[in-house]
């Protein structure tokens, strides 16, 4: 039984950034719906389907004892009465790592439930490089719709 | 202006598959929403935004010679008012290759605009194996809700 409501798609994007960095699996879990169809793809990894194969790849993460830091830049959102979709970069460095943060593409999708909003779809790939291609017009807003 | 009417976010995504297998770089263009926040990842490749970005790639794509086969599976459907959005996997082969096909995970996200649905997101990447991880309950239906 979930805990936390969420009013909207974007505060449940925030807790699961929160978790991740916080590096507390509840959290994390919370976020997500209770759906044995849930989808996750971790940055280079198999697509994973249904609650527990997710929360298990999220404890495997969460437990390596890594401290994540995530930016995320170049939001655009599509949103929906009951399915909201976010398009996004993820750049994470690891605590005490000099390494500069590769970016990761990601497409979240979130799923209005009876108890606010949860993540149903985290698509999340790494880019080939920083720069991206720019858009004809790189000055209107970034909401799809 | 767009002349085709898709009355499904399915058949938004058949006519994808069909323009791909095809080489067919209008009807490929056809099925993306006009707008300048539509996200298109190519596997391994960076995020591409706007109409002109993603016709410019599929125009790369669809020119190289290449005929493309692409089998699909693990459909997961989550279908909204307005927004519906699918997870599949591609198994792409090049015809005259023997090469096995490598499974690409596929996020698709489609808008319900006054013209019949458009796709507006597709990110695809790489996924490292085929054996995927099994849900517990592997015998209910594929739809996600």
């Amino acid at each position: 039984m979930k805990k936390t409501t969420y009013p909207t798609a974007q505060d449940a994007e925030t807790a699961f950034y929160e978790a991740l960095e916080g590096r507390d699996l509840d959290a994390m879990m919370e976020v997500w719906a209770e759906d044995e169809e849930i989808v996750c793809v971790h940055p280079g990894g198999e697509r994973l389907v249904g609650y527990e194969a997710v929360r298990a790849a999220w404890a495997q993460i969460l437990g390596s004892g890594q401290r994540l830091k995530v930016h995320l830049t170049d939001l655009s959102v599509l949103t929906g009465m009951m399915v909201t979709v976010h398009s996004l970069h993820e750049h994470i460095t690891v605590q005490g790592e000099r390494r500069q943060a590769v970016p990761v593409v990601v497409t979240n999708a979130y799923l209005r439930t009876g108890n606010g909003w949860r993540m149903i779809i985290h698509h999340a790939s790494p880019a080939p490089q920083v720069v991206e291609a720019r858009r004809p017009a790189d000055d209107g807003p970034k909401i799809l719709h």
